[in-house]
């Protein structure tokens, strides 16, 4: 722990000395109360993604118009978020993360609900489809993580490639920022704001701010919301309304259970394409991994450590399989993102914000009430929190000669392809016909998703292109860890 | 000059020594012969951008279906960039900067050519607005540059602002990348290949790949397309088709000359819209001395070079004006790419090129043999190009502070906010109504160009957020330079 009266600019060579400037490190514990309202803090952060999967989804299951079953997804998301996270926290990697779902499981999932033959099939056998794949695929997981396979690849993995990996992570969730706080700026822009107030300059005047800038900064601009609507200012419809009106519907307490909406159904089409989500998934972890070490001071991940975690999401992939949440779990940039803003990596915080996820999971009117925040501060707090992603991914460039022209074009066109080949996979999805639709779901899967992008460039170039362990920044890096 | 014997992979000791690792530095004169052929190739790395902004502006101007007056456009084109850029390396900045047109022009052009009041009028009439309006605001340039306006902005500015707005240069465009080259991946992907082939792995075998990675990968890859076209291959219509059939019907020789198209109108509505893209292109230029100075071993730039440079780019503006390319002049970004790929940062090599610039665009038939280069493989060269420019940028995170949790926030948010906000403007451009329309021009023209936001959220939070000058890589960066 950091005595919060040091200058938080003390420097490169203080910060290098300890290599962190953390207020509590992976193993510190803080007192109950305050561990308690920290893990709150990791789990606003993760909401907004939390209930904006269920959220895609309700229109392709076709329950966009069932406000009491998208509910209950919305609640089975935070209650296997919940399990999932001390799965991982205590007999996984052990690292800081919380799990949660994945948007890379959305493309798959979307595609099986408009398979061929699921066309006019209800909300029922649709997900159950889309939950035997999901089942399948994490058998497959954990297959590839405790038989080590992924961890023995680690010793192709440099700063090179993690640097790039980690950045498109937060840079490739460009869409989900400006745009949604921008629904009202007024709104959007005064959580940003309050957010860099708080953890960027008003952090050394007193503790609460040090520790809870997101926190306050989301109910600092949920206030301002309330108040304008009480006024009339924002009325119904208005993206900056909120409204405690929904919570009428919802009832107490519903606990989310296995199968609670019917036998799995497996299908080969089905599974294949959801597997294209699995591989990006586990690049993604993996990323997540070096980021989250980083950020709350653990050593850099060993391949036994990577086998755990990628073992234990597969786990966690078939908890959420089994209770049907239409997704998997993954760990979750979002919280590495809170961990560099609020410098709070403590583990312990993170299961005290997982226990509240089980709890929140089964009391609906709380789940709901997450929902009445209104989107523009959602968007707000994105802006915010997927920048310190990209950041914590350019953080690893301190280990790399950044003189090196060899060293710049790898990094440049990971970075840039990361970016321009989405672009264009979205725009033209690869087409090889029937016979071979799985590898172009594969294919397109890999191909939109920026950081998978990046990482076989680096990954591939970084391996390729000769170059020494000091230029590649291996020496400093393993060093450093 | 480097010896080629020398191996790339010295380490980040020998690198930081010297501080670059290039061919020819920017006051080394190579032999004429060599000298012009690097200048080609220099030149070669921008005809892509040349010839898009006249083929784009050709549909708002009305001259699609007019390939003569577009041929002679294109000629304008290189035949104006030719003069700039020998304006700007021996009066100007003295950097070797090509100067070429600008996409920050193109949004206003484009306004303009839609404006009410010419919805009606011809290509003469909608060029001479244009014109006016470009030449207003050369002059407006010319002033803040030479009165060194500029130049005292640049105690605010330090390796926190450069790094994110050079590399979101780069990262802004990819758009222009796959999606270019995807136009036919067999042709674009081998551009792709040979220039990693030849300027990463090859260049130690011959001094030929050294120095024109880029020009043998467009050869290469052209030559392959050619053969293909001849076997029948590749038909009329498709992206890699490419035939000289073209050149037949322009003429040897057309000199552009001053007010070609007629009188400049001017026009307020017209100028003040395009004011909004000379602020876009100032704050690039900047960020593109930068970048050029620490690529090509010049000293870091100093307040009186910026003033020189930004004044001569007004020069260059108004040049551009009274001939009519319907665009301006700035510092092209592309160029700076090509030294870091191909480590020649010779003033003289530019010059060489800017010489054969004119020459071409004079030659009508020359300028045309470029437009049928087919699109992969320009969108290939993109790839491989724009990539390095984002990791020029990224080069000087080495001075800064990685471990700062106040470096990683404005990192971090300028570089997200310099992707996600343009998404949000361009999606939803402000519209302040009648009265404040110019002010919505200025304020969509910056909110969609991702580097202008990058640097100026950067700029404001680098200097309002406290933070020593070790921490902000400032003492680092002075010493360097």
């Amino acid at each position: 722990m950091v005595d919060i009266a040091k200058p938080a600019s003390d420097g490169p060579s203080g910060a290098e000395e300890s290599g962190h400037d953390l207020i509590y490190g992976i193993d510190d514990v803080p007192p109950v109360a305050e561990g308690v309202a920290l893990g709150l803090q990791h789990y606003l952060t993760m909401f907004g993604s939390t209930v904006a999967i269920p959220l895609i989804l309700s229109g392709p299951l076709g329950i966009s118009d069932d406000p009491e079953k998208l509910g209950w997804l919305i609640g089975t998301m935070f209650f296997v978020s919940g399990i999932t996270t001390l799965l991982q926290t205590t007999l996984g990697n052990r690292l800081p993360i919380v799990q949660g779902g994945t948007f890379s499981f959305l493309t798959p999932a979307i595609a099986i609900c408009g398979m061929a033959s699921l066309k006019s099939a209800g909300f029922e056998v649709k997900m159950q489809t889309v939950q035997g794949a999901i089942i399948i695929g994490a058998l497959a997981e954990i297959v590839i993580g405790y038989t080590g396979l992924v961890g023995r690849l680690r010793r192709f993995i440099g700063p090179i490639t993690i640097a790039p990996t980690i950045a498109l992570i937060g840079l490739a969730l460009f869409p989900f920022g400006a745009p949604e706080a921008g629904k009202h700026w007024g709104i959007g822009g005064l959580t940003i704001l309050l957010i860099i107030l708080f953890s960027q300059v008003l952090r050394r005047r007193h503790r609460v701010f040090e520790l809870f800038p997101v926190l306050l900064g989301i109910i600092g601009a949920w206030g301002v919301a309330a108040i304008l609507t009480a006024a009339g200012v924002f009325e119904p419809g208005h993206p900056a309304y909120t409204s405690l009106d929904k919570l009428d519907a919802a009832p107490w307490v519903r606990v989310p259970y296995p199968l609670q909406w019917g036998m799995p159904q497996f299908e080969v089409a089905a599974i294949v394409g959801m597997l294209a989500g699995y591989a990006a998934s586990m690049v993604e972890s993996i990323g997540d991994y070096y980021a989250c070490a980083r950020m709350s001071g653990a050593p850099i991940p060993d391949g036994k450590t990577i086998n755990k975690g990628i073992g234990m999401e597969g786990v966690g992939c078939l908890v959420a399989g089994v209770f049907g949440t239409g997704n998997g779990t993954t760990s979750y940039s979002e919280n590495i993102g809170a961990i560099g803003l609020t410098r709070v990596g403590s583990r312990r915080v993170v299961q005290y914000g997982a226990a509240l996820m089980i709890v929140l999971g089964a009391v609906a009117k709380f789940g709901a009430l997450f929902t009445t925040i209104p989107q523009p501060i959602v968007g707000g707090m994105y802006c915010a929190l997927f920048g310190v992603i990209a950041a914590v991914g350019l953080s690893n460039l301190q280990f790399v000669d950044l003189n090196s022209p060899r060293n710049l074009f790898i990094l440049g066109f990971a970075f840039f392809m990361g970016l321009s080949l989405p672009a264009y996979v979205t725009a033209n999805p690869l087409d090889l016909g029937e016979s071979l639709g799985w590898l172009a779901g594969i294919l397109n899967t890999l191909g939109s998703t920026g950081m998978a992008v990046g990482a076989v460039i680096a990954v591939v170039l970084d391996n390729v292109i000769p170059g020494t362990d000091a230029e590649r920044g291996l020496t400093e890096w393993q060093k450093a860890g």
